[in-house]
C-alpha cells in the first residue's frame, strides 16, 4: 500500500503487491472463473475479444472478491461483532458469503426495490437484511448506526484498499490465462458503478501490461466516471434509481477508487438501456451465459462499436449475473 | 478401431485411440469447455460435483466435435461434393460449422417444428437447409436422396465410429481437467438420444478410470437406453415428439453406439418433464448457465436424487444451450 495526499488528507491507496496478496488469501475460494471467447464476437468486432465470466464467480458476481479479501484482514477477535455493509445486491452477497465462510454475523442494509433475486439470495447466505427507502433515506448512516451499536466493522462496497484488492483479482487471471495462449491485453473494458472493480484491475492489468488501455463502461445517464475524467474532479450523477443497470448505481465515484483510476484508466465509454439490452440476449443467443443488465454494459460497448477493437487483444468484464428471471426473460425476448 | 459382430454384421466401433486422435484434430478448434462447480449442488447432493459445460462449445452444443471430427476424415478429393445430416437443430449446427471451416457444402434435413432458433443458426451458419414433417416423412430417406443425385457424404448423428470418437473428446477432457485437481470422477451422467456423447465419454472415461459408473439420462418418457439396457436389446421410444428436450428425440439408441454402451455404461436414469424445467431454472438462477431442456436432463437426476453421489465425485454433462428465448423464459420463471 502507498499513502496519497487526496482532498489534503492523506489516504492508503492498494498496489499491485496487495493484489498479489489477496490472490493468495483468495486462492481456493473464490471460483477461477474463465475467459470466454466466442467467433461471432470476433467476427463483428475485428478483434480477439476475450470475456471474463464473473458471473461465474461464486454469489454470481466478482464482488466476493473483495469482500472475502477485505473479511479475512479483518483480526480474530474482531470478528465475532461482525460486519455491515450497504447494497444493492451482488455486494451484498458477497459480504453475506465471506462472513459465513469465515464464521462472522452480517447485517446488510439493502434497498427495498433491490431485485428480489438479490434480496432472496442474501438472506439465504445467512445475513440479516435491514431495508431502507432509496429515495429518502441514507442508507450509509443506517449502516453507521448499526456498526457503532454493535461495534460491527463497514463493509464499504469499493473505496476501501482491501476491496479494492480483491477485486483486481479479476486482473490477475485475465494477465495469467492470456499469457498462457501467448496473449496480453491491447484493451480491458470493466463496468463501474464506484470504480473498485476497474480500479483493482486497472492496477494488476497495468503493473504486468502498462501499454493497456483500460476503460470504464457506464449506463448513459449514470456516467460520472466518464465525465469525471474529463473534468479531472468527481462528478455526481443527477439521479441514483431509473435504469436497468441496477448493479451501477452508485452516485459518484469513489475518493480512492478515482485516485488510482484517473491516472491508470482516465476514459470512459458509455451505453444506453438498448444497448445493454441487446448484449444481455447476445450472451443468451451467442455465449450461453446469463448477464445483469449491469453486467453486460462492457459487452454493450463493445457490440456497438464505441471501443474499437479491431486487431487488438480485448477483455470485456462481465461482471455479474443475478438478474430476475422476468427482466431477463423480457430482455432476451 | 475393432471390428465387432453386431446382429451377426461386421461392424466397425471406435476405441479410446480413436478419442485420443479426435482430440488432436480438435485441439485449437474445438472449445476446451470449463467444469463448473457449484457449491449450493454441492451441498444439495452431498457429493463434489462437476459440470461439463458444453454450452459453451462451438455452436452451443458438444455435436461440433464429432462433426468436425467426422468431417476432418473425409478425403480432400470428395470434399466438394460436400455432406448431408438430418437433425432436430444441434448436429445441424454442427455438421453446418464444421462444413463451413472445411469450406464443404453442406445440406441439413431439419424438422419444420425444430426450434426456430435452431433453424434460424443453422442458416446462418451457410448450410442448406431442407424442411421435413416429422409426422408423416421419413429423414433418412430425404437426406439419402439427396446425398445420391450430389454424391454428397451423409454425416449421421451418432451411429458412425468418428462421430462416437469425436464427442468422446468431452470424456478426455473430463478426466484431464479433473486429474489436475488431484481427482477422478466416480460418476459420469450424460444425456442420451442415439447414444453418441454417452459412447464416447465412456471409451474416454473407462480407459482411465474403469472404475467408474456411466449413467444416460433420459426424459422419462423417452427411457430408449434405459428399456434397453434392462432387456438387452435396443427398444424404441414409443413416440419421437412431444417433449421439451427436442435435442434427445431419437427413436433408439444406435447399433454402434448400444454396442458400445451396453458394456461400457448398463445403466440409465430418467427425469420428468418437471424436473428437467427446474434443472434449467436451476443453472439458470444458480450457475448463470443457459442451459436447454435436453442439455439438462442429468443435472435434472442429480437434483432429484436419481443418482446418489454422496461422498463421490459427480460430472454431469450439460450437452447444450441452443433453447428459444420463449421457452427458456417460461422454465426460469
Amino acid at each position: 500500500m502507498t499513502t496519497s495526499r487526496i482532498a489534503g488528507r492523506a489516504a492508503v491507496l492498494p498496489t499491485a503487491a496487495d493484489v498479489d496478496k489477496a490472490a493468495e488469501r483468495l486462492a481456493g475460494i473464490a471460483t477461477r472463473t474463465p475467459l470466454v471467447s466466442s467467433r461471432v464476437l470476433d467476427e463483428l468486432t475485428g478483434g480477439q475479444v476475450f470475456l471474463k465470466a464473473e458471473m461465474l464467480q461464486r454469489t454470481g458476481s466478482f464482488k466476493f472478491r473483495g469482500a472475502y479479501n477485505k473479511l479475512s484482514t479483518i483480526p480474530q477477535v474482531r470478528r465475532a461483532a461482525g460486519v455491515v455493509a450497504f447494497s444493492s445486491g451482488n455486494h451484498a452477497q458477497g459480504v453475506a458469503a465471506a462472513a459465513a465462510l469465515l464464521h462472522m454475523p452480517a447485517v446488510i442494509v439493502m434497498p427495498r426495490d433491490a431485485p428480489a433475486s438479490k434480496l432472496a439470495r442474501t438472506a439465504a447466505l445467512g445475513a440479516e437484511i435491514v431495508l431502507y427507502d432509496r429515495a429518502r433515506e441514507d442508507r450509509e448512516a443506517i449502516a453507521r448506526e448499526i456498526a457503532a451499536q454493535r461495534r460491527a466493522e463497514i463493509v464499504p462496497p469499493y473505496d476501501d484498499p482491501m476491496i479494492i484488492a480483491g477485486q483486481g483479482t479479476a486482473g490477475s487471471e485475465i494477465i495469467e490465462d492470456l499469457a498462457a495462449l501467448g496473449l496480453a491485453p491491447d484493451a480491458v473494458i470493466v463496468n463501474a458503478s464506484g470504480g473498485g472493480l476497474t480500479a483493482g484491475i486497472a492496477l494488476a492489468v497495468k503493473a504486468h501490461e502498462p501499454s493497456a488501455q483500460i476503460y470504464t463502461a457506464e449506463p448513459v445517464d449514470f456516467d460520472d466516471h466518464a465525465r469525471s475524467f474529463r473534468s479531472g474532479q468527481r462528478e455526481r450523477n443527477a439521479q441514483t434509481t431509473g435504469s436497468i443497470c441496477d448493479a451501477l448505481m452508485s452516485p459518484s465515484p469513489g475518493e480512492l477508487t478515482f485516485e488510482i483510476n484517473r491516472t491508470l484508466v482516465g476514459q470512459g465509454v458509455t451505453a444506453s438501456e438498448a444497448e445493454v439490452a441487446r448484449a444481455v440476449a447476445f450472451a443468451f443467443h451467442e455465449l450461453k451465459l446469463v448477464v445483469e443488465p449491469g453486467g453486460a454494459v462492457a459487452l454493450a460497448a463493445l457490440l456497438s462499436g464505441k471501443v474499437d477493437v479491431e486487431g487488438k487483444v480485448a477483455v470485456a468484464v462481465l461482471s455479474g449475473g443475478n438478474v430476475d428471471a422476468d427482466l431477463f426473460a423480457r430482455l432476451v425476448s
